[in-house]
This record gives structure tokens, C-alpha cells and sequence, in this order.
């Protein structure tokens, strides 16, 4: 089973780079069997069509940030350090394999229409845990006169523009640029402590993410099942 | 002459939006030319290739960020003040007809590698303006410990993810949606005065930007000209 989920995982990542920079429709099924060293016949052994793969990988790509990103915050008391170590997993995800998966969510409006919506409903589960999230610290009185709904929608541009920007050539380490990410959204836009308070990042999510291996496969626990 | 700007902005506007919902790859001058009335003959009198719209329309979304956005806004001498201006600006741009050109700019990858290139140099033109305003208001001393590139990507990514989720039909007016991204990007996120320090938001720029109507259609300065 192991095996299995590597070489899917194999896939997606393959699959998403190849959609990102030749457009999902101008990408064939042969092509991303190519990428993977993988017959045509043996991609068919796992999906029928390129639809099929979409909705897997997107799938795919949601549970990584169920896992990564929101399971290992949920139960941090205040929303302050629930938002840093929120935000410090979510663009570590991004660095890591998760920047061509998140940019591949955008193809979710070219599924069937339930399986788009299934896509939309989990999309939106996310937003509302950091929609959430954002109202909690507005309750304890950060964001004044700030509405939480355009905040969250700036908080994901932020972080999702990442994807087409990031590169681990760049002049900055991943640990700098994550710093610099929560120290912009976070405790600036989001808390207004810039000014005269550095905040010293607590990294033990971030941390705890590298000994997980974020580029290994996960076994998706809500993933669409090969149908037997 | 200008009949023909409005009718050249008709074509790239529709093209912007079916490019948005079916993706470049997908559609056909055919498709287009059905949505502005032409017939495909018709289309091809301005375009002989799907390239050749492509790298007009981006052009002529450049030159509407230049327009709108950069040239009211050069002569102001408070970077914080410019900042306030060009973010109204943009915002606006981006609520009017500019939403569905700005992400078609995306799809500049697809063009010939000389016209891609071109428009990567109006691109980093616009993000040298943005991070250049921002160097000035940090040696202000806003934006302490902060990098001056990730503040600037990080506006980019605020502004351009409004290009996906804003709708005429939501429940904020284009001026709120535009104070509250204002506040949200410029006073709290680049300048760190969103505590205490409720900033009136000077409109001056987007009230003569209604006043020129952005809607209608532009001479671009810098476009492709078409081939006699």
C-alpha cells in the first residue's frame, strides 16, 4: 500500500508541474505517464481519464493542507498562535511539493459539476477554519474597523501568489521567507504588531513539519478510492 | 479611430472572460468572434492568430495599469500618500473591467519567447514602480525588520487574488471593498498604522478615475500595432 501511495503522490506532483506550465488542456495523459516513467497503460491502471487525475490530485492536494496545515493548529488555545503557526505551515507546505498542487486547485472548475462542488466544499471548510480563526483574534481586538472577510480573502492572496512566485533558488532561506511571511500577514496585517514589537517566531510547527517529510507521500484519508 | 479602440477593447474584453472560464488552450477565435458579433473573417481583419490577440490584449492590460494606475499617481511626493493613491487605483481597475484581463496576463507564458519577454519587461516595470514606492516609505521607517521584496510580492498577491473572488454582486460597494483593501494592504500591512490611527482615505484618485471612465476603451500607447 505503501508503494501505492508514493507513486501516486509521484504522479500528482509530475501531473501538476506538467498542467502548470502547458495548461491542463494542452496536457495528455501520455505526457504525464512519460514524466513518471510510466507505460500509458500503466497510468490507465490508476485513472481512466485526465478528469479522473484532476480530481484525485486536488484531492490529493486538499489533504495535504488538512494534514500540514490545519490538524497539527486546531487545538492552540489562542487564535494569535493558532494564525503564526497556521501561516508558518501553510507556506512551508507551498515551498515544499505543495506549490504546483495549489495552483492546480484553480483547474477544479474544469470536473463534472459534482465533483467540483465536492472540491468547492472542501475549499471552503478551509477558508472558514482561517475566516474563524481571524474573527477570534478580532474578538480579543485586533483589526479594528477591519472587515474579517476581505482580511481572510488578502490573508489567501498572500499566500497562494506565493505559489507562482517562490523559488528555493531565491536569495532568502525558507526559514527567512516563512519568517517574513508571518511577520507580514500575521503580525502585521493581522495583529498591527509591527510597529515596535518583534515578534519572535515560535517555529516548533514548522519544525515538527520537516521531521515529517512534507515531500514523502501521504495517505490521503478523503481522496476519491480507485473504483474496484 | 476610436471606433475601432472600442471595438479592439470589446474583443479583448470578451476574450479575457472566455479565456477566465474555458481556458486559453480550449477556446477558438471562432468562440470569440461569436461573442463580439463578428464573424471569424471579421475577427481575423484585427488578429490572424489566438497568439496574436493574446499578446495585444496583455498589452493592452499593461497599458491600462500604466494609465489607471502608475501615471495619476508619479507626481505624488509622500510615498505613503502614493502608495494610499496607486492601491485605490489598482483595486478600482482591477473591480472595473479589468478583473478577467489581468489573470488573461497569466497566460503571457503561451506567448512566442520575444513577445513573452516583452511583457515580462512591463511587468517588472510595474513591480520595480510598487517595490520602489515601498523602499521609500520603509527608509520613512515603516515596514521595520521587513524585506522589502516580500512586502511588495505580497501586495501583488492581495490585489491580484481580488481579480478571482470579487463580484459587483457582493455585499460591500466597490469604494467600501476598495477602503477596506486600502486599510487592510497600505495602513496595516506596508505602513503599520492600522491601531489607534483610523486614516480618512483620500478618493481623490478614484473619483476622477470614475470620472474617466474606465470602462470605456483606452488608445494603448505601447500595443502591438497590426501588421499592413
Amino acid at each position: 500500500m505503501q508503494a501505492r501511495q508514493i507513486r501516486l503522490a509521484n504522479i500528482y506532483n509530475a501531473a501538476a508541474e506538467i498542467f502548470c506550465h502547458k495548461g491542463y488542456d494542452a496536457t495528455t495523459l501520455g505526457e504525464i505517464a512519460k514524466a513518471v516513467n510510466l507505460t500509458k497503460a500503466g497510468l490507465y491502471h490508476y485513472f481512466q481519464t485526465k478528469e479522473e487525475l484532476l480530481f484525485s490530485m486536488v484531492n490529493y492536494a486538499m489533504d495535504l493542507v488538512d494534514y500540514h496545515v490545519i490538524d497539527p493548529v486546531r487545538d492552540i488555545p489562542d487564535p494569535r498562535d493558532r494564525l503564526r503557526a497556521m501561516t508558518a505551515n501553510y507556506v512551508n507546505l507551498i515551498m515544499g511539493n505543495g506549490g504546483y498542487l495549489t495552483r492546480t486547485i484553480d483547474e477544479s472548475r474544469r470536473l463534472q459539476r459534482t465533483r467540483s462542488r465536492r472540491v468547492q466544499r472542501r475549499r471552503r471548510a478551509f477558508y472558514d477554519f482561517v475566516r474563524g480563526t481571524i474573527q477570534e483574534a478580532k474578538d480579543l481586538g485586533a483589526l479594528p474597523d477591519t472587515n474579517v472577510s476581505m482580511a481572510t480573502l488578502s490573508f489567501f492572496g498572500i499566500i497562494l501568489y506565493m505559489a507562482e512566485w517562490y523559488r528555493p533558488t531565491g536569495a532568502l532561506s525558507r526559514a527567512e521567507v516563512a519568517e517574513q511571511i508571518v511577520r507580514i500577514t500575521v503580525d502585521r496585517m493581522l495583529l498591527g504588531e509591527g510597529r515596535g514589537l518583534p515578534h519572535r517566531l515560535n517555529f516548533y510547527e514548522l519544525d515538527k513539519l520537516r521531521d515529517a517529510r512534507p515531500n514523502a507521500a501521504y495517505t490521503p484519508h478523503s481522496g476519491v478510492r480507485k473504483r474496484s
